[in-house]
């Protein structure tokens, strides 16, 4: 019984179903009808024109984001915990050339307007220190938090307030979206470049990223291909983005995935570390607990001294889910 | 009726099969079982310890192959109408961060020892030069034609006794290894890491990078992490690959390709640039050629000036084959 | 007695006295006076307003210049034989992040409008292909020759038209402006970036980076400053080019460079593979000559095949030039 | 009166005269006897065989130091204060292609065994992480203290046991030295490459890049090159290290600057923030303290709310040293 990660949910039905019937012979990389569509599709959800690139992995979405935001001798404000610092083996410098992470804290690995603003204002602004240039914000967060629509504005407004980009990183936009209850757009004032994350949510292999901008259209397409990111069979990709979009495809997964985190949360209540808001739980758990729990058969990542990870996913089967709460709620 | 491109093709009924039956809750990245068998799976294929990592596409095959035999301070030698050189938007600069390809010349996009030899002796040994540290090669090549095992032994030679590395681009390795009668292993001596294409040969998004040297192994793994792409859900990666192996499949695909190339090679005997040897054809062609062509409903690519280029695969539908076969001859 | 590079010249008195007068407790970087009063110096020389970096080499100024004009992911169109191409082990790669030198050829290392368009016709403008952003050319050329002031406008309008940047490598600035007899400004229409030399001139560790576009100041700094190139003590740089610029020292010391040359080039009139036009030559000469001339004591550079390069300099001793123009006579 | 830096100082006489007399017709680049002579020179002074490199500026000696040691995809541990995290612009970054500086705590800007121990410990060893490849350390620190003998030797060891290099930033090494009272020898145990600093301490143009490792003189060489330090004037810069290092130069010089700190240290005891050990003072005051000093003529850094520095060197005017004493006890 698997809690280690959404990453090792499978594929949903419609997906696969999808990606079967773009399986025809059809023009490569992008030029497919299916690829082209996107824009439309997606400036419709954002009630905005937009512009979309199939990403085959998230790690790639976030660095072609932040190399289209920062150039190389400019840094990123981002959380200690975030994803681009501590689980992409170094892609944001790789991408940007060598930019510079500067690392802010907080509970819930969120930032504050406080906390960036005290981040950016101990860099002397001169020619010996790299200057912050772009800031970047995970939402839902690393540790199952999310943003608000307001929250998300404020830091939006100071980046614009300071001239710097704004990056979100959304691996579980779907979770926080379907958790705040708000539409893409309201979750998306301010934010110049979006990760939106589908593969833990039912997908295979498509991130979209969506760009607000369109000045940052042609490089980043450029970048893309240079990173060995456009694939030549595009199409497959796109049918897998249509598919999770057609029906609120997305919005039913993430639902489900939250909803089984809740089950557990309640189930945890004492042991919580941050609020339950997405499908990330971090528990305080005793290593013999740890032990008593998958001596019962539940997997999960051991997160650090007395605390573990648990993560849910839209094919969670419910009776483990369940199994889980209630061995949870024995311990 | 497409001649465009082999990138249009399908993905092979066998490889969506393989796919569909990875479609279960699984390890993520490359820890699932179908990831972890590769090694074995290849191994038994070129006769000895090989390690190999799923790539989503050649063109980051070939860098992160680069990555691992040139330093960034160094040089590639590579044919001037290599892929690396034209088609991949400077992907082999990005992941050597800044190593210079080396231009040689030759028919049929084919380096030869001593044109190589060339190449590298008007280069002063000296600090103000960059140095060629490997050798790049195509088979198939760009332009359809074929290194024997003797050539690129040959070649792999120089490239030891000169203390370079020796890469193979092998985007149509299926093709050559057809058209040549012979066995991987005997088409890749000395080569220190071949880009093991699938792709244009009924695959999805998984080519396989080969590495012969266990000391590039660690390395490669860390670069395809930073550039994005460990995909998460990497078991339907490996599925694709172990399906173009199972029963030869990858075998039987390229000969339905070469064989269509051949049939249209009979047809337009007196118009062939190069010869014929794997899918690909470039073709003598008057505009008004082409464009009656065109008119009877076939689609490919204007090479240059009076020329044309004709690519076929294995879900070329044999009566199109067979029409466009009458049409050059009836020119 | 050598004539085998102009970098064995030595330091000029007065810029050595400069030097000298600059040795006091000053601001560091380029916070200082002398650094501070380099713009309004070189507005004055160009008749308009440019901004000036100090850099302590040349390879650092041009690959600052192009790192400044073409992006990672585009191309500079530059010849075949040119300085950036072939002596800065990579600089241009490596400052540019990975750009990529697209060559053409043409007698006297001279692009040509013709041969540019050719150059950059050949590359199709989709996605694949690494893109031209950049021209760049040397005056003087790397083989002695200069381009006149038309001949830069007609190339600076060719970039223009097709929206690149026009960079030159001035290392040999000097001695162009001197053999052409035209000012700075008229030599640099179009230009957005000159490296402007001193070192061969009679500096020691002072080009001059300057900037025609206003834009890319600010860029440009950061990027010296991480290249390790802001030296703490840049006031004695700064002295350096005051001295040069003063009483007109960098057309003397050129016009004596450029003398000495004409003086070798009479003697060796049937032997001249370029025009001479600026301080160096190069000659068709046999082994068994060169032997001769060498064990008359005197030192160059086999270039070729039958062909050696000698070079002059500011402070080539008068006898020693007319020695050699004898013994060359004398062959 | 300036003690705002040490950067500050000019150029020692003796230094100036070595120029002076290096000023003839010689060998470019380093081919001259000069540049030739250092690995001797060094290897006397450290006691075994080690190859130096001049390099025109302390940013570019850590940062080609700190490439030979990294891989792109690697890390280097140093402290939050350190010159190389703050002060370059992003060097590091751009010469490693991407490495990333992992931040150690401690007072006086110095790092511990057990420091280093927790910061790698926190890092899990997968390849999601970026892995720590060296350790880098300031001696004397950015906070004017010193690591002894035996720090350093347990720090390198720590650096061996976990198969990472290890790299000293010297720009005050002779501060260190002369305040410990040990020979070079003893103070680079263990280290790989040594950031020799000349330019703070009389020298213009100047430091020495140590390479204890003969696999690492031949790629560091090479990227000296391409970075555009390879200047090709440069027996100029190797006669400012033999000068320095003539009749012990380096040592006085960094006497001089140590006494004058200890002389303003005495004045200041009660508002030492941190030991002073070399020629950095690191002094409690108000704005209102600070601003009545500065009314009396003195210059010098505001470090932070209610901090200042002051830095004194060989060139410092005792008088001014002694009025500032006088002034800071009268506060």
């Amino acid at each position: 019984m698997r809690f280690f990660s959404d990453n090792a949910a499978p594929v949903h039905p419609k997906v696969m179903a999808a990606m079967q019937a773009a399986d025809t012979i059809d023009t490569a990389y992008d030029g497919d009808a299916l690829s082209r569509g996107l824009d439309a599709r997606f400036s419709a959800l954002f009630g905005r024109a937009v512009t979309v690139l199939w990403i085959p992995s998230g790690t790639a979405a976030n660095a072609l984001a932040l190399a289209a935001l920062c150039p190389p001798y400019g840094g990123v404000i981002c959380h200690r915990d975030s994803h681009i610092q501590n689980d992409e083996c170094g892609a944001p410098e790789f991408y940007t050339h060598g930019a510079k992470l500067m690392l802010g804290e907080g509970p819930g690995a969120k930032l504050t307007v406080d906390e960036v603003t005290r981040v950016a204002d101990a860099i002397a602004n001169d020619v010996h220190r790299v200057q912050p240039h772009a800031l970047s914000i995970t939402n839902a967060t690393e540790y199952g938090c999310v943003y608000s629509p307001a929250e998300v504005a404020a830091l939006g407004a100071l980046a614009k307030a300071r001239g710097w980009r704004f990056h979100m990183d959304g691996a579980r936009f779907a979770n926080a979206i379907v958790s705040l209850g708000c539409t893409p757009a309201e979750l998306t004032q301010n934010v110049d470049v979006l990760s939106f994350g589908f593969v833990k949510n039912g997908g295979l292999s498509a991130e979209a990223l969506v760009l607000f901008d369109p000045d940052l259209v042609d490089v980043t397409a450029r970048r893309r291909k240079r990173a060995g990111h456009l694939l030549s069979k595009g199409r497959y990709l796109a049918a897998q983005i249509h598919a999770m979009l057609d029906d609120d495809l997305w919005l039913k997964t993430a639902r489900a995935a939250n909803g089984h985190a809740q089950t557990l949360a309640k189930a945890a209540e004492g042991r919580l570390i941050n609020p339950v808001q997405a499908n990330e739980l971090f528990l305080y758990m005793s290593p013999d607990e740890a032990a008593s729990l998958r001596a019962q058969g539940f997997d999960f990542y051991d997160w650090a001294a007395g605390e573990i990870r648990l993560v849910t996913h839209w094919a969670s089967p419910q009776h483990e889910v369940e199994a889980l709460a209630r061995a949870i709620a024995a311990l």
